[in-house]
């Protein structure tokens, strides 16, 4: 049977583009946990019709496919399909740029197109508008992005909810258009997301309804005046104080963006690799010495302020207030405070402590994804356990670094966020990680707690003891009612006790995909 | 059949909540334009488990049913079945509000819950929240609103988009929950819509895919400033450049609500019935002639500023700056104003010229509408053709109100705004029905042009005139690519080429209600 979908793959796509080359077929197979899924064959389709015709070919001879954009969902399961068996189609030579409207803010883009290439596609056209972009890498897909309902830094950092007028190849490999952008001569199709009808874009994201082969991705006008902000709190206990200090301003629309507030372990790890010479997992007190040692706190926030000069400082005003008393040194920067403080490096030092060139070397990744500029800098704390230096090119399959994210949600109330913070570090303390969290201000009442189980594959039995803490650290989040926004390959299909709901999933599965050839087991349980 | 699901739901809901009254039956057939389709019997479920038991009853009976709120879907068809022998189901009494949370800014309403009773509900309450209200009649059903995706004035204005945690009686009677509502304990259900895996609030909006029997809407928090702003334009072309300047502002989230620009007709008819002694339809040059008397302008618009004061002060500048040379006499209106001038009526004139009192009588009801407070002002304006008064309870079915809503969607451009407007007028003028129009800017990036085809039922051959001229409108509008984002009875199913897309939402259909017992032909198109 396979071999029958392998001659007619070859004769549709080509010899080149039906790829078995073991090695690249074992590198597809790698993920940053344990996965023991096989990949047979590699498919690459180099226009939507080779799409289409991948999935009749698909169904003909009930070959199970599992398509990928850019492939690099770290943390979450890479390119590793959920089941055995599964051809992979890799869609990275869909990489056209199809539309963009500079008036309206929008860009229409095909699974191959990165971060990166849309970041150059908008300064080459020295164009006023802003993308936002993940903190993962710059070679991320922007739809792989967005259907995993990834998030950003930026007003526009819930990428699900700025998309619409999907192309999506179905199983039977027929084309369909959401929203209006699938009506004759339609206008609205690329700036109304709803169109007439069941709006369907959901249907398509985080499940195996279809291949998404072009999306419609709102971009940001770049503010007048931006103006990113940093702060710090060290009390253990702080940070309930600093979500209710901050949800007003999230709710109100002062914050149009995520704010994101890292623990320490986070911001240890995005400074250096594991300190040499120290005990395998840093304890608390351990790290409290290191806090003091190397000045940085317990929690450390970051944000912008995106406006005119106007809207910024009465932004800041508000901003300030409601930080007083439960957060500290509370910073401002901008391009001005920027470039001095680049001339002065051998000068002075921030208040940080550390010099000044290592500080703007920090901060400057983080100042460009505030402004939806992609950095692959943040990638580098998945070498945080890795004997090997953090490459110039890093690529945690390939290097066997050891990643596992996931990322519970909670309502935005400081009661929650410490219940989660606290859950997190005890379960990953207890199987010997060092608990790396982030609390993301998500959307206007929700935080996401961004939680990464970080090792070195290469050391024998890390493989288990990181997926034993995972699970063990889902299974108390779901007890606890705190269910993460995306799932690790091995966690899918989602959670559920319902079983009217998980019916009503197979049931749409079963009409689109009676063949259970697209993605089976992905995030839609199997019958 | 219909006998036996008759008496299987008397048993099931009790003699009372199984109408079969003429009176109330031939009411319910009748909607604001003329419908042929009968409905056998009025069921009036008073839980969700009744619901569940009414659909198990039509799939054992094969006998459909349509579900409405409060059925107040007036110029879409009110609460009239798409086919003929459906059983309405009236969910009117489940009115319960089902949750609260001040802190978060969610209320979870069933369907029975209207605009005035949340408005009650915050109110009694000394809530800071706001809520959104659409323009049509406190009576209107949140619920049933938000479904047909619905908007209103102040930043929360696209309803569908402030929704989450569906509760959903699907066709075969099984009720499921959307999102991380339908997860054990799930602590974030109502305040993150997405959840895990495919998002499928979108498949019941604007479908017959699930009868919605609850909803978490989110409330925005009261801002400590609030100021209308109001503003006109006398040149007949004036529209598109108005349209222009204001992107810029709505996308860059200055104009956080929609802001509507209604033209001459659509203001007239908000300030009086047809005038008496004029010709049918008001000609172009005569409204010209009537601007003069009555001082008002082609174009009028309005909207409101939310925020700090200092926030509200800086977008008012702002505005100033954008609407200078393209508009006129932009006002600002706020709290101290509005009751300074009631005070005053008797002393001074407004600068449109209207005595003082009659023009606040006239903004008062869109000062509320812009912080969300519900009215049934516009409803008024039904009536425009009619030669009784407005009754203080106005109830367009009930008097002969002839009215047929659209609202073709375009990208916020004045281009599109230009031409849509006047495809509008030319049809409607060519009709013999006076071209009432408000651009609304809806989104960021779109508008659209609400327009209502108004006369009078009573009138012998009105009824077939108006369907003629909707249908042309219709027409050319689909021709143009402007197509509504939502459909009256007569148009549906949605307007599609696409054979694909068609199948696509047939064979999901298929799946969810192999019967065709619930609300067939609505939206989706049948087999």
């Amino acid at each position: 049977m396979l071999t029958d979908a392998v001659r007619e793959w070859r004769d549709a796509l080509g010899e080149d583009s039906v790829i078995c080359d073991r090695t690249q077929i074992e590198r597809a197979q790698t993920a940053t946990f344990q996965t023991q899924q096989t990949i047979p064959i590699i498919l690459r389709p180099a226009s939507r019709d080779q799409v289409s015709e991948i999935m009749r070919v698909a169904n003909r001879h009930k070959v199970p496919v599992y398509p990928v954009s850019s492939g690099r969902n770290w943390g979450y399961g890479s390119r590793v399909p959920v089941v055995s068996g599964c051809a992979l189609v890799d869609l990275g030579k869909l990489r056209e740029i199809v539309d963009f409207s500079e008036a309206l803010g929008f860009v229409t883009v095909q699974p191959g197109v990165t971060q990166r290439d849309l970041q150059h596609f908008l300064t080459g056209r020295k164009s006023k508008l802003w993308m936002d972009a993940t903190g993962s890498s710059p070679d991320c897909s922007l739809i792989g992005n967005a259907m995993e309902r990834g998030f950003g830094h930026t007003p526009y950092g819930d990428h699900f909810a700025q998309v619409c007028a999907l192309e999506v190849v179905l199983a039977n490999g027929e084309t369909i258009r959401t929203g209006f952008a699938g009506l004759p001569a339609a206008r609205a199709g690329q700036v109304y997301r709803w169109g007439a009808g069941p709006s369907l874009e959901g249907l398509f994201s985080q499940s195996n309804f279809g291949i998404v082969t072009e999306m419609t991705i709102w971009l940001m006008p770049a503010p007048e005046y931006f103006q990113a902000f940093f702060f710090q709190c060290d009390r253990e206990d702080g940070l309930a104080a600093i979500i209710d200090a901050l949800r007003p301003l999230r709710m109100d629309g002062t914050l149009r963006s995520a704010v994101h507030i890292a623990n320490d372990y986070k911001v240890l790890a995005g400074i250096q690799q594991f300190p040499a010479g120290e005990t395998v997992p840093l304890r608390p007190a351990r790290m409290r010495e290191l806090r003091r040692q190397l000045k940085f706190t317990k929690w450390s926030g970051s944000g912008a302020l995106y406006g005119t000069r106007g809207q910024v400082a009465e932004a800041r005003r508000l901003l300030r207030k409601a930080l007083r008393g439960v957060a500290s040194k509370l910073q401002f920067l901008d391009d001005r405070v920027l470039k001095l403080a680049a001339r002065f490096t051998g000068v002075y030092r921030l208040a940080t402590g550390l010099d000044l060139r290592k500080t703007l070397e920090l901060v400057k990744p983080v100042y460009g994804l505030l402004q939806g500029v992609p950095t692959r800098q943040p990638l580098g704390s998945a070498y945080w356990r890795k004997s090997m230096p953090v490459p110039p090119d890093p690529d945690p399959d390939r290097d066997g670094c050891g990643l596992i994210w996931t990322a519970p949600v909670a309502p935005m109330e400081g009661s929650h966020a410490e219940r989660l913070a606290g859950i997190v570090e005890r379960n990953l303390l207890a199987h010997d990680f060092e608990p790396m969290i982030s609390i993301t201000l998500l959307t206007e009442r929700s935080i996401a707690c961004v939680v990464s189980i970080t090792y070195d594959r290469e050391k024998s039995g890390e493989d288990e003891k990181a997926m034993d803490c995972y699970l063990a650290l889902q299974a108390e989040l779901a007890r606890e009612g705190y269910y993460s926004y995306r799932l690790a390959t091995p966690a899918l299909p989602a959670p559920s006790s319902d079983s009217a709901y998980t019916e009503l999933l197979r049931s749409i599965r079963a009409a689109l995909d009676p063949n259970d050839v697209l993605a089976p087991g992905r995030y839609v349980p199997r019958v």
